[in-house]
């Protein structure tokens, strides 16, 4: 089998599986709704990895539609220190992908225990993840054997947009997903200037990614898939916290990709945009303005947007890592499930 | 004068800060007391850089004593995306060191407005951030004028430590405080393993940083430290989050910063150092342990080594910047007070 042959397979599978979402909107957000704490003190947000990415998503748009504060949880604090933290009045927000991190479990049965309505985001119906929950919302996106999850973490971001829909009013529909699906498939359907981007990032041995707000969580994914697959030391940042200090890696020539959409946090990127390419630095873009290096569809909704980036992101990722002799199906010392 | 004088003086003055706050412990623990809002539906922590893992302490500890989740706050929901978070019964800090960063300032303003009871640790007590709050408590620490923060580091994770005192009973006491700052002195008196591992270090263009629960924070307060100082791509992880797929990237001699103490997070990052070991890769350790290649003094409860630990990555960092010929007092593209 060619190397990343089963990644490339399950990227393609993305539009099919957002479609299927969409159409699982209403559904879904009158489930999440009807379990939903009233009032709702707050949303706690536990995974790990990629799904953690996906959490950052979920992060900014609960809170922004819930209109109570959002957490990510520390899992440490239950797992090890014994921490007595009272739930109650908390939607608990569990994302795993195989519902089988151990550590994810734990976690989401304790804040079950002291009070919180759990919501378990699964790729698994069946695990244990699944069954602590008050609400399991499978992703029903099929086996993942690639070791990177793709297929999972876009289901994933897209199911955290109904969840939010079952909480308040997304600044998005249901239409927008289903045209996002679109997007999507166009981006798959277009893999040259991910393989230009790939050619010129060759040789490079790290690489930060940066965006901000919504967008902030693509940025973090896109850092994950590149050091998973291709071992370039890639770390992901806010724009905002780029400039408080790590700025000061950015040499002549470092390669940056950087991520931005039409809305309220474009405004911040671009301009940091052309305050790195001043200090020298090799910034690539992912963003639907026409002379991105990475170009997105137009027309997508800001909120919706960062599923569109990790899309373009993978296919770096993949393309990277084929460029660079490596097979992302498999990489050295990575197991599906981590047992932390 | 020399490269890295103003960083090494203001690092110098630790101790005597840290008993300062030590002393303080009753008082501002009765003062956080007094504003906590009860009953209390959780705390927001919102800062930026080097106080933004000052926060990730202030993160766990807070939680751990409160028994009521704590979420590290996302700024540009409430400066970018107007979001209308209600923070009806939340206890809101905001952390700066300058107290005039706008986007802190601006984001503690509104979460007052909307129900928070607002604390300001900042290191100037006249700032606009001190007027926004309910509470203000200032450093004290003096005037900080090199670049990277680091009396100004220590100085908050205390204080957040003593925050946490006012809101239930942290698994350690003043005196325990007191004696970190006797063991801080003994750190700063000993700088020849930070000089020994700068050797190790002098070629290298990328490191990773990791440690678990409350040590987290010392893991990413050094990377951020290594970056601003050395220019070394340093990333900081949890060990849960580099199993989940960082760890692809650990190489042959891929330099490693581990850091733990005595208590329920050691077992993990131990077992993960053996792993890193097998894999190659050229661990150095801050811990309290003989045989660390940065120790630390034994004694210190694991719920105050973070600042201990901190303290050890800073005289790394500075003996690093120096051996690579780099002035760390002021960073290329850094000014002391980011406008973001």
């Amino acid at each position: 089998m060619a190397a990343g042959a089963l990644m490339a397979a399950e990227m393609a599978e993305q539009p099919a599986r957002l479609a299927a979402l969409a159409a699982a909107w209403e559904d879904t957000a009158g489930r999440v709704a009807r379990i939903r704490p009233s009032p709702l003190a707050g949303t706690v947000i536990v995974a790990r990895g990629s799904s953690d990415h996906a959490g950052a998503y979920g992060r900014y748009l609960i809170e922004l539609v819930s209109r109570r504060p959002v957490a990510l949880a520390a899992p440490s604090l239950l797992t090890l220190y014994d921490a007595r933290t009272d739930h109650t009045g908390y939607l608990a927000v569990a994302i795993s992908q195989s519902g089988r991190t151990p550590e994810i479990a734990a976690t989401l049965e304790r804040m079950c225990e002291s009070g919180a309505a759990g919501v378990a985001i699964t790729n698994d119906a069946d695990s244990p993840l699944a069954a602590d929950a008050a609400l399991a919302l499978p992703l029903g996106a099929g086996d993942e054997q690639a070791v990177p999850a793709t297929k999972t973490v876009t289901a994933t971001m897209a199911m955290l947009a109904l969840v939010a829909a079952g909480l308040g009013r997304p600044p998005f529909g249901a239409d927008d997903l289903r045209r996002l699906a679109d997007a999507v498939a166009a981006v798959r359907d277009d893999p040259d200037p991910a393989d230009a981007a790939a050619d010129r990032l060759a040789e490079c041995g790290r690489l930060v990614t940066v965006a901000r707000g919504l967008m902030l969580s693509a940025a973090l994914e896109a850092a994950l898939k590149l050091k998973e697959t291709t071992r370039i030391v890639a770390e992901g940042l806010s724009a905002a916290d780029l400039r408080h200090g790590p700025i000061a890696v950015i040499e002549p020539g470092f390669p940056v990709v950087a991520m931005h959409a039409a809305g309220p946090a474009r405004a911040d990127v671009v301009e940091l945009v052309a305050e790195l390419r001043d200090r020298g630095a090799e910034v690539l873009e992912i963003a639907d303005t026409p002379d991105a290096a990475l170009p997105l569809p137009t027309g997508i909704p800001e909120g919706l947007a960062p599923i569109l980036a990790v899309v373009r992101a993978q296919q770096l990722a993949l393309a990277l890592a084929r460029r660079r002799g490596l097979d992302p199906d498999a990489p050295a010392g990575l197991t599906k499930v981590t047992a932390t």
